[in-house]
């Protein structure tokens, strides 16, 4: 008898529209049981592979590979350690040694178990594994449930920048269990607060609206409502993949607050702020910019801000990365083409025009830089 | 004034038909001051990488290089030492380390100067920084020129097991010098030939024919006839690819000779035979195979197996293998499923049928082998 069995009524499927790369997200609370059969209904598959981190893998580890073999899979089980830090080459080999002395084939899906790091580096694993294999996203953060996890996009760090070696390879299914953010820690579930803030921005003034009713339930983790929310997101994101699976233009919408908010990441070696967080500095700019450039009324910047603030998440560029230094890592950033950004600008709620900026033009609106955090 | 102008009118052109993934080979001698017009017009490029190991450079690096200097490219060159045990996850960082310190960005083809090593490690690289970059394949050696540079399957070797890390990716363009091949050791000419053969052999009864009149020539290196015979095996790998990009089926007749090829280099440790050469045993053994099971005629196989013979190719399993040791091997190709192996066999020249055969079957008629040498 299982003892947590998902009430399977409640859970929401949304489809990520791509021809014959089509694929559900599933989204429901207590759904990490479903694994198994999904895995065995959907992927044919009887053995599996579980790519997790020490953290996750405590908690949600034993919960999956007994769905899994329940359902008749033979499960091997590969741990990453937790941190950006590891998220390269040589944890990407220790999963390709320990899953090819195991033997695994083209029918042998992989499971990725854990947040957007184990996520982009379990799907570019099974990208490059015997020229690609199947695999299914099992994200446990809020960060990933919204963002990482739909979309195909998947690989590593490299010394020089994140994310510049991987490849677009779409998962066969995404499987959400909002349960997983009851043992997220509070930092981490506003960080990923961000991205949903986001599109509402975007794309989605209801949701936006929702969020700015609703914050207060959503921070306190109520499971219907963050069902919901998430559901919604991953309705946005599906769109905007369907629409440009590999970011041709369209998809870099998605970078709205990216551009200042990796420029500020990188300036603080990855340690002060979570990626949400920066995200969160880098809107709050994206905001004042678009204002600044007459795109945006001040009253919008100004209610994004507003909300923002009240989830407690930094809107500020810490004063002294307001130089050269902000324009140089901008400069550095791989979606500079040309010694121009594609900066994404908001002209209201649910509305983006991208501008082809210079790295000097933005740090030069990060110079005359409103004070938003004391307003 | 350029040395060695290439005698334009003289090449000839194949398309591999992959909708927006298209791309000509062309292919004639004295092509490869080509390289730098192609790579300016075609990909629009002002930077391109050259990846290449000591010998070929050191051969034809400078005019590659000049070329692509000549039409406005500033080229960034990666050496890789040369050799089967290179094609490796070490090797693949110090190329994507180089390229990324270099600041390569989406725009900057990489072309892929070498053989088929070279070959399959630059396209994996290439399909793998920045989640894909364009690169070209200018291949070197026969077997490059007549397969591995065409078609997309790039990939690097694991201790595991050959071409286990890998991508479907497709260059943009390839272009042939047959005149590199003026510089290759017989040994290697010799080795490429089999693939030649082998498209004859299973797809072109006329190709088949047209080798057995002209060999002599064939060896000695004629230009005009290389040229025509490089392009036509490129047509039909074209043809191939073109109906089953992914090796979904039809696209594995390219493996006639392989499985067992792929044992016998196995248990040889890479060491005793040159690919091509373990591939001629392997195609001898497929026609007898495909004769013992009534499917092929014996003047077939003998005709066929005369035709290598002629060309200086091994066509024997060392009797040491022809047990359970050769069971083993076939067993831990990758592309067994479900316990057997998907055999070409031969019904007639131009035409294959897949045979579903357990590895003790195949054993078994390694066992009643022939004495074919010495006929």
């Amino acid at each position: 008898m299982k003892k947590r069995a998902a009430p399977a009524a409640a859970s929401i499927t949304v489809t990520v529209d791509l021809h014959e790369r089509s694929y559900p997200i599933i989204i429901g609370h207590g759904t990490l049981e479903q694994i198994g059969p999904l895995v065995a209904a959907k992927l044919k598959a009887r053995r599996a592979a579980v790519v997790t981190n020490p953290i996750v893998g405590k908690l949600y580890g034993r919960r999956v590979a007994t769905s899994l073999q329940q359902a008749g899979c033979e499960v091997v089980s590969v741990q990453i350690p937790d941190g950006e830090e590891h998220k390269n080459l040589a944890s990407l080999s220790r999963v390709y040694d320990r899953l090819l002395r195991q033997r695994i084939d083209r029918d042998s899906p992989i499971i990725a178990l854990g947040g957007g790091i184990i996520g982009d580096l379990t799907g570019f694993a099974a990208a490059t594994l015997l020229r690609g294999i199947p695999y299914a996203q099992v994200p446990t953060t809020l960060l990933a449930q919204v963002d990482s996890s739909v979309g195909g996009k998947t690989g590593i760090n490299h010394p020089s920048g994140k994310n510049l070696i991987g490849a677009f390879y779409q998962p066969r299914l995404v499987l959400i269990d909002v349960g997983t953010l009851q043992t997220l820690p509070r930092r981490e579930v506003l960080a990923g607060l961000v991205e949903v803030i986001k599109y509402g921005v975007i794309l989605d003034p209801n949701l936006f609206a929702l969020i700015e009713r609703d914050l207060d339930r959503i921070i306190a983790l109520d499971s219907d409502l963050l069902r919901d929310v998430v559901a919604q997101c991953c309705r946005l994101k599906a769109m905007v993949v369907a629409r440009d699976e590999r970011e041709a233009d369209y998809r870099s919408i998605l970078n709205f607050g990216h551009t200042l908010g990796h420029a500020v990441e990188s300036l603080t070696a990855y340690k002060r702020y979570l990626h949400g967080e920066a995200v969160a500095i880098g809107m709050a700019f994206a905001l004042q910019l678009s204002t600044i450039r007459g795109y945006c009324e001040r009253a919008t910047m100004q209610r994004v801000i507003e909300l923002l603030k009240r989830a407690g998440l930094p809107v500020e560029i810490p004063p002294k990365l307001r130089g050269e230094q902000l324009a140089s890592a901008i400069e550095s950033d791989k979606k500079m083409a040309s010694g121009k950004v594609k900066f994404v600008c908001l002209e209201r709620l649910g509305q983006t025009r991208f501008e082809y900026l210079t790295s000097e033009e933005i740090a030069a609106v990060a110079a005359q830089y409103i004070n938003v955090g004391g307003q």
